[in-house]
């Protein structure tokens, strides 16, 4: 865990400190750059917290209509500056971080080979024509890039959950997240059964690289789509988010913050239900109300 | 304000509802897709909140360091699809917005043309090497990148604020945030005098905009650099935030949440001043503690 935290000094002022303040020595949450490639050409770069990046650079491809199961994925390596070195198999992310510490600058880029068949996407070709799915010129051409690309449909999904399933994702998310506590600056996101039991948490500066690592994770574990399962994350509801569930054949979505406008408006078009404001006993569903038993 | 919100019909379950529910209507902020070009060509697309457009593509090129001075922008106008039509001048997007309420889509795209002899920046002409000055493969070189693209630096400004006034800045900025009380849902960063007088506040879906849109009015009012004047924002201090501060020739910026490592990293290098978990009467301060008037 040494690149997901760092210690730093800090000056803490009020809340019971003398006047003058009390040297102390905080605990942040690390932010560093990845570069993702496929077949060594650049195709974005993110700030993230290091680790699971295998499954960050996965999930992103999921999102971006790249690839929809792990046999799509013929490689992931980390790389140096100049070449890439030492390829690493698929699933090795975690104990090449710890073997090669040291060398750590070398772990901010990851090239992807995609199999044999499977489209390089034009944006990695042409970054003149560049538009990420979650682009457009306006909202309704934002969607409609968002359901041309998608594998799944989340529409016919009959999953159906209790308002006390809803209620209890953000608590069991929270409980899960061993940074937040010591960093109180980290967003999460979890994938739940229909009965609300998790079944993956990750933690990241970024909420979309922390959706990311979770559909990643199912992806490399061969579980997509993810019928009949629930995303919740910790921060509010963005267009991209629902983007990422929708590509991951996710059928419920639950933020414990505001959606926005688009946002709703891309889970109502694409049959999925998406819940806000999920706190205590209370939520608001913006769309997709018939997962949601209520009493008669 | 039309384009800025939205009403979307809801399910309220919980906090008091019947078991069933109640339907009922949200306000939503918008989410709508800006794409920003310079001489027609693309080179980057946010997902933003509409209004003040103009602002924030100014402050986005501040911050990738295009621009520092409102000459050095010959001319701003939105575009539709096909073709950039009927040129607004600078300064009129608020009008223009009233004014064609209907074409809307038409308004979210802006292009720009820089001043004659202002260089236009490389990875508007060739995107395959395109990295944003956030960007690099490690953080040591996203910092220095952030440092050789620095206009101004922040090191030797002098402003010192007390305690109290660090203390003042969330609680101003959150009275002024006129959208997040309607949608619970807004980010929002406002640039303040040294004696915690609000002068410019803004909000946006995402944070970078809100930070950008501050930054681009101060552009557009000739006020850069920001000597002696204060940022704050509503969440967390990531590394892009700092990078945009320092861009602007801000030597202080307060988060009400945590910062991350290489945001604390970064304003170190700069010279900045950053505090974090600016909450109550309380605050931590991770470098630049000389700017903070403490009693004897």
């Amino acid at each position: 865990m040494g690149r997901v935290t760092t210690r730093e000094p800090v000056l803490k002022l009020g809340g019971g400190a003398a006047g003058g303040g009390v040297r102390s020595r905080d605990t942040l949450v690390a932010e560093e750059p990845l570069e993702i490639r496929i077949a060594g050409r650049q195709i974005a770069v993110t700030m993230r917290t290091p680790g699971e990046d295998f499954d960050l650079v996965a999930g992103y491809l999921v999102g971006e209509g790249v690839v929809r199961g792990p046999e799509q994925l013929a490689r992931m390596r980390f790389c140096g500056d100049s070449a890439c070195s030492g390829p690493i198999g698929l699933g090795d992310d975690e104990s090449g971080h710890s073997r090669i510490e040291a060398a750590h600058d070398t772990y901010n880029i990851v090239d992807v080979d995609l199999a044999p068949g499977v489209p390089v996407p034009l944006w990695s070709l042409d970054r003149t024509t560049y538009t990420t799915s979650a682009c457009g010129v306006c909202g309704k051409t934002s969607i409609e890039a968002v359901r041309a690309n998608a594998h799944w449909s989340v529409q016919s999904d009959p999953v159906r959950i209790s308002p006390e399933v809803l209620y209890s994702l953000p608590k069991t998310l929270r409980a899960q997240q061993k940074l937040f506590a010591q960093t109180g600056g980290l967003h999460a996101a979890g994938l739940f059964t229909a009965e609300g039991e998790p079944i993956c948490v990750r933690e990241d500066v970024g909420r979309h690289n922390a959706v990311d690592k979770v559909i990643g994770w199912a992806l490399r574990a061969d579980r997509l789509p993810l019928r009949g399962h629930l995303l919740a994350v910790s921060g509010r509801a963005s267009f991209e988010l629902v983007q990422k569930a929708s590509a991951a054949g996710i059928p419920l979505l639950a933020a414990v913050s505001a959606p926005s406008s688009l946002a709703v408006e891309l889970a109502r078009e694409s049959g999925m239900t998406l819940a806000g404001f999920v706190r205590g006993e209370s939520a608001n569903v913006y769309c997709g109300t018939q997962r949601i038993s209520l009493p008669a």
